[in-house]
């Protein structure tokens, strides 16, 4: 569920199939949650869906750089918020800082994501377009960041 | 398929459904990438699987660390070999470092993961066992590292 | 999202990386879809989490068949709701009827699937719990089913 | 690994991964399997990838159907065999026949897949190409099959 305040953040709860024989999650899925997040963040922020970037506007968001710190093990159940925020956002890049936490301080992962503009089908970094570059300052604004 | 040499690396053709509609590979599979070329490694280089560590001798080794690089972005049909080398063995973590390329010397992904010891059902940070170390300092003299 | 009515049902929007190149759904996503549905069902209509029937009751419900018709295919960013329904109460098994649909007619896949309950460690079936069996059959009743 | 015998089919090691707190294979990662080895065999028998058949041929071969029996539980660190043949080469569809086993006997799932060919970008069904289908029966006569 994607709640509509600012920080933006979406809430699920850690599946059955999200973890392995430990009873915790399996790693891959943590990046599974944060991308997904991004997802959502970036077509509530931005405005557009990255079907809509990449087959109807030719340019797409790959990530160039991801790192994570693991605090915690979520288990089956669990209710996880994984809160969006931008922390610089350069020419053609934007890095994201996401958390996974309980809502009640408990914090779960923390990573770092750098996502660069590219313009298809050659995948060249191309400048954030002026009208993402104002949608994401602004919500860097509403956050308090920036 | 798992090659016997030194340092231990993995083969896998990237898969239809590892790639997005932008015909890339989806950045969390990178992680499922990484981390069943390590479970691999485990496996041959320590000497037990995780189901063994975790099952029956009530140990666990989760990630406390992931960084990656995303050099560039593998394509459907792609070979990558993925590499494990240790870079540091700690008192009960052990730092990898994993390289995802094509054979011929172009790069598709550059990544640090930090594992850690622990005890079930607890979760504690236990010291890698002797006999663990033993084989993982070996491993590192064999691929010249360390 | 689950909706607490009767049939009960999960909604959920297609992900860009539940998507492959053709930009359809990856087919055994949507198996990720009705087991996931499944497993927010059993939770709230038998009244217990999978974590909880498998590690605190030591019994489980795994598949054991499976089919699934795809009427037409998902693309990323659409809103799917999958409701679930209890076909037959048996024994030990359970077959539930899964439909994928988006609120307006449109179906979009239609499975049925049949769950055992075993006992562990050996995963011999087991009878349905009395308990249970009152819960799923007030819920096919509540349904109009059964 | 591929076998390049007939009938085709791909071995596997059961990953850590894809299995649940339940110890035994998570179900939809089955399908993962199932499509995964369709893929592979697709590749080799038809002579063109899905990436090629899509992206270049502007075709599509999606699932319209999917059963399966799940005879026994795979658990992690297991070797498993799917085998693919073909039961029935239609006008636009093709019903594929997978077996998983153990190479000895041991059978963990049996499945029946039918892919429709469709053209792009309607996706409304289309004859299998004539060069296809004259591969694919040839590959139902060296499996003894058709």
């Amino acid at each position: 569920m994607e709640k509509s305040g600012r920080p933006f953040s979406v809430k699920r709860t850690v599946k059955w199939g999200d973890c392995d024989p430990a009873g915790i999650i399996y790693t891959p899925r943590v990046f599974d949650y944060l991308v997904e997040s991004l997802e959502a963040w970036f077509r509530e922020v931005v405005g557009v869906s990255w079907m809509e970037l990449n087959w109807e506007m030719n340019m797409g968001m790959p990530m160039v750089r991801v790192e994570c710190d693991f605090v915690r093990a979520p288990r089956p159940d669990q209710e996880i918020e994984v809160e969006v925020r931008v922390r610089k956002l350069g020419a053609a890049s934007v890095t994201y800082a996401l958390t996974g936490h309980d809502g009640a301080g408990q914090h779960y992962f923390r990573a770092t994501l750098v996502g660069c503009f590219i313009a298809r089908p050659d995948f060249k970094p191309t400048r954030v377009p002026d009208e993402f570059r104002a949608r994401i300052a602004a919500y860097q604004a509403a956050c308090g960041d920036g």
